[in-house]
């Protein structure tokens, strides 16, 4: 444990992509802990998209982060010193003071793993945020089952390979799309019954030739042209799960959709979500996905970047699409 | 009844906005009856904007009308000849032989009229297509409930007068878009709580002006820039019923959406439909408009021209937004 505790700062907010010096770090005295908290020595910090949200200065899902603030997002650590009856110093946590490389504060911000044989890093992963989105936007709000034709955009990130193989694992056909011969190729490996390159072709196309037949279901993690492919592509009755719009979250001009008005005669229903909608049912994710991950069925891959410094770059990297599967930084 | 039966028929497909050219009028012999069929003299045709899409050569919803076969399309009126058991000459009934001066068919391909102290054109706006539109897509589709915020586009057409009323006579705030000032008067007579005039100003930020705390349901007859009003303006769980883009019928450029990221923060479920995905419910519509249209709850307002000659006239005027209310031709 040391004294002193470096924590990513907000220092100016981006305006469209961002960039190093909206980022500071800032080295804090660890506090004393108060009755009633731990101090936690984080191992893994997530690194998120939709972290970029919450960078802009308006209200959303999440509240804006403050400029000259220290940043958040999910992170697992190790109990380091407990004044709290309910954590013991060794337990595996996870909480949401990420971007930091420790964390102390009450109890109650803090979950213990549940008691599963996987790697720590799984709490972020498929085991925790991107998991988790994958398992109800595709089950819950896409409501799609056995037999269906599955189209998922950014299927080589975190999120679209947990959605690849749930739907493989529930028996569903899936096609996925990436961008690039190495993601492909990874999505292919994960079980995909097809994968696009949509850097290699228009999407909208290759879709309709991969799925002469249509698609019931669409995971949305990228919106514009993607999201309009879908539109052309969908059957009757088509479910769209709208998860991420990567593409528009750094103020790219705005998506034109050229097939959108299908969703009347194919009586498509979108629907946005957030996974924390479905917080009360993480029992049932935790029991399949954690069936799935120990066993193996569903793997990961994590785009690993080493020390608290990586932290803004791995960021940035995301929107240059550097990432294949989860990406973290390690502490 | 006459010898003859003149017909419109399908010249051309149209390329973008139909002209007159891409329709011809011929007169047909009026065939023999066979057993079980009857032939009913149309009183009035149902003029109605997603006919334009039975234009275009393309798979929909319904197939696309031929090239030099007749054109379809609602229609009401008297029974003057009889071959079933089933009708009797004098009785009204509506049915899919429009854009013709008279209809020969077997009796299963018309309706007798429920027994409603109501005016015949009825059957073709409040208490036909455009009227059961409004109705399941208000309160079905979009499961709209009292106490709800809603924005409805073209609130001055045959489907959004219907919704503004519904919205009305079920506790709701109403918030309808119209072009021009004589149709926003309307919009208000109806009883909305406000009326935007989109010609007079953009959408987006008079919506977000009428509507400061957000809207909960979206009728949308429109597309384009309404919608995307709508997605600024939604509040959380918003549900949106898609029922027609008439900006997009004639090949307009496809439309950009500026605030489509907001159906993940907020949740909004958008959903296509067609009102014929709810005709087992035929009933409850009958005893609620039947109900409304008899008390004058529900008022209509028709924009009527005379004689089979005007019918493609009237037809191209709907994407002029020439009409208040539902277009009829008088035969």
């Amino acid at each position: 444990m040391t004294d002193s505790n470096r924590v990513w700062h907000l220092k100016s907010r981006p305006n469209g992509l961002p960039a190093a010096d909206n980022f500071e770090m800032k080295a804090l005295p660890a506090p004393a802990l108060e009755e009633g908290w731990i101090r936690v020595e984080n191992k893994f910090l997530s690194v998120d998209p939709y972290m970029r949200g919450r960078m802009n200065d308006v209200k959303s899902y999440v509240p804006p982060f403050e400029i000259g603030a220290p940043l958040e997002g999910g992170a697992v650590g190790k109990v380091v010193e407990s004044r709290s009856p309910h954590f013991r110093e060794g337990e595996t946590v996870f909480h949401m003071m990420g971007w930091r490389e420790a964390a102390a504060g009450p109890a109650e911000k803090f979950n213990k793993v549940p008691p599963m044989p996987v790697e720590d890093h799984q709490w972020l992963g498929n085991l925790g945020l991107t998991g988790a989105t994958a398992y109800f936007g595709l089950l819950r709000v896409a409501q799609a089952k056995e037999g269906d034709i599955v189209f998922v955009s950014a299927a080589a990130g975190a999120v679209g390979s947990a959605v690849v193989q749930i739907a493989k694992a529930k028996g569903m056909t899936v096609i996925g799309a990436a961008g690039g011969a190495e993601k492909v190729a990874w999505v292919r490996e994960l079980g995909a019954d097809a994968a696009i390159d949509y850097k290699a072709e228009p999407i909208v196309p290759a879709l309709m030739r991969e799925a002469p037949n249509g698609i019931d279901v669409y995971f949305d993690n990228v919106g514009g042209d993607h999201l309009d492919a879908a539109f052309a592509a969908a059957r009757q009755k088509a479910r769209f799960a709208i998860c991420g719009m990567i593409e528009g979250y750094n103020g790219a001009p705005p998506p034109a959709f050229r097939y959108i008005m299908r969703v009347i005669a194919a009586r498509i229903r979108v629907q946005g979500f957030i996974y924390t909608d479905y917080l009360p049912e993480m029992g049932d994710f935790y029991r399949d996905m954690g069936g799935w991950v120990a066993s193996g069925q569903v793997k990961s891959r994590e785009t690993v970047r080493d020390g608290i410094e990586a932290m803004p770059e791995a960021f940035l990297d995301l929107f240059r699409g550097a990432n294949m599967g989860k990406m973290l930084v390690r502490v």
